[in-house]
């Protein structure tokens, strides 16, 4: 029998023959990659800075807010130039202009953050004014899971506006970890976007959402297939969202065609393929539901008629 | 072109004004807020009370059992007065007595752990009762995602009826975010409650629900419509459900006024606007379902009749 | 009134009383319990071994990658034995063989890792084919929740199969808690296995799995009922789906007896309780959905009529 050395040594050999056979990773240069953490801190730098006093650097209580702006900013400038300088070395382009690309992307996308800002602070509106158990706008900006993935979404879609590689996907799957809702960056969104409980939203990457949308937990803006795989790849296979539309709990709309319009709302579970027009209440028939009971409950059968109030409906 | 130092400035500046101009936490004081690192903290050493050598605190090893709590105790109730200050602090009330009015708060909720206690442990007996994939409690204790969301909101739930604000929502969030079962603090549960598997899952601020209740994942215990927003704040929005009830995966039981009568049988995926009598087994009729098949696969067609054991599955 | 000191004693003492008198927990001893942090520690070890280059340790940085493959595997195997020993001690069995029992179950493990890894390479190059939203591999193998709930469902299945007890467990709700995506581990997996998106994902223990299968989020592979709770534990009650199946989101498939067919196609949200044919392509008959317009859009009803192409949809 061999001794425990040997089998490890073992292993480890095996190990190595399968990972240089194979093609998988073959360009990763072995230091050289995005790293998660970094990337987790500058999305809560970018909240501090977007919400100064909510969430406060503890480590420091001396300065002006001024000071601490300009001192998160410049982190963030300084690590995200980083992170993005690993990201386009990973491109089969020629690299000698890497750095100044990087922080030509990173100068470019804080002047971004005061838009950015501008329709976060709309969302925070949003979520208090249509939700009843909201009891301050402040509890909303602390625990609602929507206000957050909505906050990485916004600065995760500049980033890939900017074309930034892996780096907006990681932020959004971040997120999409925290909260159950998978925002892709790709997503365009409208400004008064409030999403309650949000844990399975699925929101594909050429979705675009109008202003003064409100949806919740386990809708799907999806494509109708995707049997052609990555030949798919640049086409709008996600619908259209227009304003003031409400989407309720579980439903589904599919298709990059499919277009909501404006001020109609989609009732829960309803499977959407084809474009709904303005103002439209769309709700799924009631279901025939069957009752039994058993020995114990002789109870008589209790129907249940079609109505028009049912897509009134929901949380 | 500006200098590096001169685009971080202006950025700042703006940022700057923006935030002097706006609504959005005005009242906010910058240095005092809740910490969410520390309302995480008394959670888990609250769940080390309540399962003394289950999660025990590696740093310490040589005190006894009866040390161990009381040190855990007097660490909880020391944050936890701490935080109450801060958020009572918010409120426009007059100030003066916030110390005192947190710590009686704190004394209080303390009083009520045994209670909580007594509570949690029948959960532990249901799910081990309920789950075939469960080998030990042991298992249930350490890994189960529905026990942990209830414990979070039990305990967020006494909070709740001492009329903390913020804390208890922070508190619940926090748990969804780890299991995806999003249940409102304000929400009154009974003993023995299992929740199976869990994700997707919402359970709303108003719902009572009794004892021996059974839950898979992705039901919701929701409201009929919130187009009142704010102004139905204080009204019963969502169900009741009574005891000895099981509702699975997917349903939606929704409304203030619909009651689930006791012993009755909630099937996959029903969509539930009224009350349900005691016992009664309520399933969806079996969907229509279209079969196609290709030139590869010229089988014949096969239907599926409506039959009466539907009600009957789910995990 | 009686003093703090007295209050928190008094609580101390009814906690202690309490926790004497009841049976949960009386078999745990103290300090001897497995520790989450280093089981996820395990599972981050052993992602850096399958995919080395991709995760590496930010605080070793000149060892070559064999020399930095033997300290992460011998890292494993001795923290692996160490948690495999408490959990086997808390059984009832004759404990004298414990540590070697734990050795040899460890070493075994690590024997499958390359087996391990020749799957889950398998299921990156999967992902990549099947996304369309996927710029690369890279992306996959650092954000996609369905990768990373994937490979530690690998990992806790083989520990499951040597009998492991709790272990596996608690990986697979670490994963459940990180993607939303709950995999028992006793489920049985074949190659280039998909999930995409993948939050609401229930797939119980006695699933079987084939070859190239594609799943989305929501779906649930279960059971059809247990109300047989304990006594059910050692039966197969989950489906069979066998290579070349595509499910889309919310797709329930539920039962022991249920297989289905080759390249079968299961449509978004069907409710399959019976056995599915080779090559059947499986979809809900359009709802019945109802349009109401309000005085400001009075628009005329849109009908939607049931048509043939309802099975080819989603994401």
């Amino acid at each position: 029998m061999s001794t425990f050395e040997e089998t490890v040594g073992g292993i480890v050999n095996e190990l190595l023959a399968d990972h240089e056979s194979e093609k998988v990773g073959e360009n990763i240069k072995i230091f050289n990659h995005p790293d998660k953490e970094i990337i987790i801190d500058i999305i809560f730098s970018l909240r501090k800075i977007i919400f100064p006093g909510y969430f406060r650097n503890r480590d420091i209580k001396v300065y002006t807010m001024k000071s601490n702006l300009s001192m998160l900013l410049e982190d963030v400038i300084f690590k995200l130039t980083k992170q993005i300088t690993i990201v386009l070395d990973n491109d089969d382009e020629d690299n000698s202009d890497i750095l100044d690309r990087a922080r030509q992307i990173s100068l470019e996308f804080v002047k971004r953050l005061r838009t950015i800002r501008e329709y976060i602070l709309t969302d925070v509106h949003a979520a208090f004014d249509g939700d009843p158990a909201a009891y301050s706008e402040d509890e909303i900006i602390y625990s609602y899971p929507g206000l957050f993935a909505i906050l990485v979404n916004r600065i995760a879609h500049e980033l890939f506006l900017l074309n930034v590689p892996i780096i907006p996907r990681m932020m959004t799957e971040y997120a999409h970890s925290v909260t159950g809702i998978d925002i892709h960056p790709g997503a365009t969104i409208g400004k008064y976007f409030f999403i309650d409980h949000g844990t399975g939203i699925v929101i594909g990457e050429t979705t675009v959402i109008g202003n003064n949308v409100k949806m919740y937990q386990g809708v799907t803006l999806g494509a109708l297939s995707t049997r052609g795989g990555q030949a798919l790849r640049s086409k709008k296979r996600h619908p259209t969202i227009e304003d003031n539309v409400t989407i309720y709990s579980g439903a589904s709309i599919l298709g990059g065609d499919t277009i909501i319009g404006k001020d109609a709302v989609i009732g829960g579970n309803a499977f959407i393929t084809r474009s709904v027009k303005e103002g439209a209440k769309v709700s799924v028939k009631n279901q025939e539901l069957r009752y039994n009971y058993d020995a114990a409950h002789p109870v008589e059968r209790m129907d249940i008629e079609d109505d028009d109030t049912a897509w009134f409906y929901m949380i």
